[in-house]
């Protein structure tokens, strides 16, 4: 009897942070990614990013499904997607095309990463009320890693282009209607 | 007369974002220390993560001072604080430490990055009573980047020791007092 209890309790805590933990694995394949492309292994770098694209649309709506939806979790999804979207796919698109122009594409890495992070800021403080206002920062960063798929076929100078364009649409008021 | 008004309407806006902008130049030195230790400069990356802890000590202070605290802002410093104190430093260490550890070095590299992101989270939706609660990410990544300094008089096994247990200690419940 005991120990049903103690197992009814431990599968009530796991299902409250459901959500959590499918962000904390979002996360793990952020850093992943960044540390595969670290080590020069792009396309590891690229598929890690997709994958945490997908577990990304997992947490929300096991949040939304168990109605466990919380300000922490809100919180730690941005966070998350700082790393999976921001940081990974510009370091990817950095490596393979971007570091090609030196100080300016050093320039426009951090300017994709500090547009992606005020985005993510307006959003924690702002009611969500069905439509995103700027190109929210998991598009911007799929947008980037697909973009690593390209490089052979399109000149380096038109990801400078994409890059600066993505970081100003997510901190533009561009209404998008969410789908 | 216009002139006047115009560059008084500009005083003012920049007052009010002050902070924001040294927040702005934390991220900004915590990217650039990424990329450098990306680039294999890593004294480069150390001491950019040493001028993002002192940016990260005034931001506050001009917040306070000129009292325009504000959600945002907030939002943002941990934005930035994830990137400088987390990534950053995680990635300094793993590239001179860590990485001879195969798969632990990198498991323990995504550990202390998602402890670190679930500190800040909590510190998000927490009312702050003048003692923080668990040990705050840039005391926690200052410590990582000196440790750097260390590496080539302590064995690299003792930095898996450091990582994991600051890990633990930035997500416990040690109350620290705000000095």
């Amino acid at each position: 009897m005991f120990m049903l209890e103690s197992v009814s309790s431990t599968v009530k805590k796991v299902k409250s942070q459901a959500a959590n933990i499918l962000t904390l694995v979002n996360l793990s394949l952020g850093s992943l990614a960044l540390l595969f492309i670290f080590k020069g292994s792009l396309t590891a770098g690229f598929v890690f990013i997709v994958l945490a694209a997908l577990f990304d649309r997992f947490d929300g709506m096991v949040a939304r499904k168990l109605q466990i939806e919380s300000e922490f979790g809100k919180q730690l999804d941005s966070l998350c997607d700082l790393i999976s979207f921001g940081i990974a796919p510009a370091f990817l698109l950095y490596q393979t095309a971007l570091s090609d122009f030196g100080i300016p594409g050093m320039l426009f890495t951090i300017i994709y990463i500090a547009c992606g992070a005020i985005r993510l800021a307006r959003f924690n403080i702002t009611e969500f009320t069905g439509a995103f206002v700027g190109v929210p920062i998991t598009v911007a960063g799929c947008i980037l890693a697909v973009g690593y798929l390209l490089v052979p076929v399109i000149p380096s100078f038109v990801f400078m282009f994409i890059t600066i364009l993505l970081s100003f649409l997510m901190i533009s008021t561009l209404s998008i209607q969410k789908r």
